[in-house]
């Protein structure tokens, strides 16, 4: 096996374009929103790019997608399997659904319902774990060893790296350049493929990562200069209690300019501004971008600022604000 | 005066084209949106036309957008001013204010206060009124012989009707062509407009009005050759309250291929499905065409369906399915 450092530095934006190529008939192309109430409150110009949008749900379909096109037929029979907090089960499971293959994914018991519903209908296999990383893992080894399907990883897996980086690829195409690329990080696969994309065709956008307080390990990582992992963080923002792995490791620790975090409040305060002027249904792991942006208003006024809109499978039934 | 009649039946393809140009600085070119999940429930290949992603959040920014950017200095000079359940009044506020001048509105009382805040926040003055058309008329008639605006009807104005066609010129741009264009119906605006661009530029393409089973005046004076007018009907499509007018009525008379209806409980459940797999948030009054779709699949099945999101402006903390 070749050492966990060398996959990560190893990947060029070639890696990232042929991914796209292998994935494109099976994504969405997603818009980019703006809304002149939203540059107003923030001085910014504000590009949200809607991975919400996508089938299933969020961007993680891009990553699920190139590492499950991406096997070989005989690799492929065996199937794919995976743990996650949610929207790489269910992306996984679909991109699975589509080349008509075997998935099994371990989730926390906690997960929220509706990506569970979700995982069932693209024919995911759930068997479900406590929520922390000891059970996951645990639960994870049992499932993997009884079905002998490829591993991958939710975000520690080069395929899925180059994947998700195909996102802020489409970013620069979609706009005329950013100063600064905004994304939620959690295990940090999105904000790895930001780097790889960002770092090669266009360096001087920075790329901040934004961070619940509740759960702000790559914060605490990215400043003490090594990986700082909790067990089992709690916040609203469930697609992000993950810790950092070693290959998005390389690409915090190379290329992010900075991480910014927002209390749960902050959080749900810009999820409802979103939802109100930007009129969309999107995940609070989502509003953290938002958030940071309007706690830093220093770091984002006059910028061409793009933000990345990770996700949207959330319960209706129980929305933040309206919880008693 | 020239008879009323005349007004919709001179309007003319380029009428629209000349909207478009005046209008296109001021609006968004929406996007359209699919859902394999949605194709896969109707059997229809599906395409929402997002105009909830306008900056008011409605289509309605058209219509008001072409009336206020034609107006003469002079007469812009004295502002304008309406009626309307909602979405005309903050678009017409949002027109006015981009063109810098006064903007006056009666709305019910009972109107959503996420409309009355938005026109409020773009800088029109309300007036408010009782939920019937008898006393929006009357507190009108004061209204607009105070301020001496030009009155810029929510739908029975042909410079709004041209306002509105340019919408479905544009899902003909960014579709390869459509069967069946499903638009809610309430005064009759958007579906009035979506006749003068069809008929002209796309004569095969069938027109469906979808409308509240209780507010279906458009449906009965349909069935009946005459305009069939209820006071004040009660749904929870709060943009489908009002009735046809002349201008209105000429093209669903001439154009309309039909007019299906859906109940409250079906308007809901359209509605919830929408937000969970389009992840959009979208009013109740944009669900209709969802709804009725579901209800008269055989109509719909294999075709390819054009379906216009009107509007999203929602009081987010009063959902219909979490009322109690």
């Amino acid at each position: 096996m070749l050492d966990a450092m060398t996959l990560a530095e190893a990947l060029t934006i070639d890696d990232m374009r042929a991914a796209h190529a292998r994935i494109k008939p099976h994504i969405n192309r997603t818009p980019i929103l703006q809304s002149q109430y939203l540059n107003e409150l923030t001085g910014a110009q504000l590009f949200f790019k809607c991975e919400n949008f996508q089938e299933a749900g969020a961007f993680k379909v891009r990553g699920a997608c190139n590492a499950v096109f991406g096997l070989t037929d005989e690799a492929a029979q065996r199937g794919v399997c995976t743990h996650s907090s949610g929207n790489h089960a269910l992306s996984l499971s679909y991109a699975a659904g589509r080349r008509g293959i075997p998935c099994n994914v371990v989730m926390p018991r906690t997960a929220p319902q509706a990506k569970k519903d979700a995982v069932r209908r693209y024919g995911g296999i759930i068997t479900e774990c406590e929520p922390s990383t000891t059970s996951r893992e645990a639960v994870f080894a049992e499932v993997q060893a009884r079905t002998g399907g490829e591993f991958v990883h939710p975000y520690n897996d080069p395929r899925v790296i180059c994947g998700q980086a195909t996102c802020s690829a489409e970013m620069l195409e979609q706009t005329d350049g950013l100063d600064i690329v905004v994304a939620p990080i959690g295990g940090g696969g999105m904000i790895s493929g930001t780097c790889l994309t960002l770092s090669n065709l266009s360096p001087e956008t920075k790329i901040i990562a934004a961070e619940p307080e509740q759960a702000d390990d790559a914060y605490r990582s990215f400043k003490a200069g090594r990986i700082i992992a909790d067990d089992a963080p709690e916040t609203i923002a469930d697609g992000l209690k993950v810790p950092l792995k070693e290959n998005t490791w390389y690409f915090v620790r190379n290329y992010v300019n900075d991480i910014q975090t927002a209390s749960e409040q902050e959080i749900i305060d810009a999820m409802k501004i979103t939802w109100k002027h930007l009129r969309i249904v999107m995940e609070p792991s989502c509003a953290v971008p938002l958030a940071v942006i309007l706690k830093n208003p220093e770091t984002y006024r006059g910028k061409r600022v793009g933000v990345v809109v990770t996700g949207g499978n959330v319960d209706l039934d129980k929305l933040p604000w309206l919880a008693r």
